[in-house]
């Protein structure tokens, strides 16, 4: 996706230890256009894998995951951080580390949105370590749910997310590839 | 709206204290579809305020936040409750109390993604008692921006949000207006 590419490169910036600050566009500030955009090209990458429901982890996977959502005409879960009052017992519940905040967060779904055999296709906005993905990962097993995808704004390839996904043998997309990072500057892989 | 209307009558539950369950459709899970049509109609309520930017607080207003930016071609913010490691000082801070954690939450937003003379709506999920959209209207200020208007998917009249905000001379818009509560009934005003 060249015109996420290019936003990357303008404005996305290497803090150090592979933090890679795009709240300007992303996951503070969000460019709605251009989330829509990319969810539509998650969908296309997907539609073929005939998911039921789209999940992500609360906060910053809930743009791009409403985005694909709307794109390929499904709901969308967002697994909770800490329990709401209207969440009811049992609940499926996975640690995760949070890279950006320096501790393990919980993620949380009710049973009364992932059911047994739904196919669902996981979207973050980034693939990273692949921990967080792995707990999502966790909550659909939890389920009898069907993980049919992986599929993310930004892959940090470096943090090697990827291998550790790679047994689950499901297709992994990312619209814009992060190689490595030299100093502040960050070298994409070509456009996919 | 009245495809929402019928979907909080049929979906939605009162679990006591005001408190509202709508999390199969809005804050859990999320019907896209029906999302990006509350965030056309909040968009075209409030098009002749001509907003600049739209703002939200995490977590569940980042979905009808990002529906509406859409229908406006606008960027949205959304306030964040804990201070990822992307986000550096100095940050605007405001504090709102949560009414379904039972806590006291703090609203943040960079500088760098909210500026002086900037045309604000703010955008969440519900209208209550307003203190939540009353720490973003504080946010607003902080900055110099400047608020045009005020758009919640849902609004409990009962709590009184409206009479809280009406100082603030600027319009307010709900798309389902939850009159009253009865035992676990909901009494909706009629589609406005």
């Amino acid at each position: 996706m060249e015109a996420l590419r290019q936003r990357v490169l303008r404005e996305g910036r290497h803090l150090g230890k592979g933090i890679i600050k795009v709240d300007s566009f992303i996951n503070h500030q969000v460019d709605a256009a251009l989330m829509v955009e990319a969810g539509r090209e998650l969908g296309r990458r997907f539609a073929a894998s005939a998911p039921d429901k789209i999940l992500t982890a609360e906060i910053s996977g809930i743009a791009p995951a409403v985005c694909t959502g709307l794109a390929l005409g499904l709901p969308i879960v967002y697994a909770r951080k800490s329990r709401p009052i209207t969440m009811p017992d049992p609940v499926y519940r996975r640690t995760a580390p949070s890279h950006t905040k320096g501790k393990s967060v919980e993620l949380l779904v009710s049973p009364e949105v992932l059911k047994a055999g739904e196919r669902v296709l996981i979207v973050d906005d980034f693939l990273a370590s692949g921990r967080t993905i792995l707990a999502l990962v966790g909550l659909v097993e939890d389920a009898g749910a069907v993980l049919v995808g992986i599929g993310a704004v930004i892959e940090k390839r470096f943090e090697g997310g990827r291998q550790e996904l790679a047994s689950l043998d499901v297709p992994i997309e990312a619209l814009v590839v992060i190689e490595r990072v030299e100093g502040e500057r960050m070298i994409l892989a070509p456009d996919n």
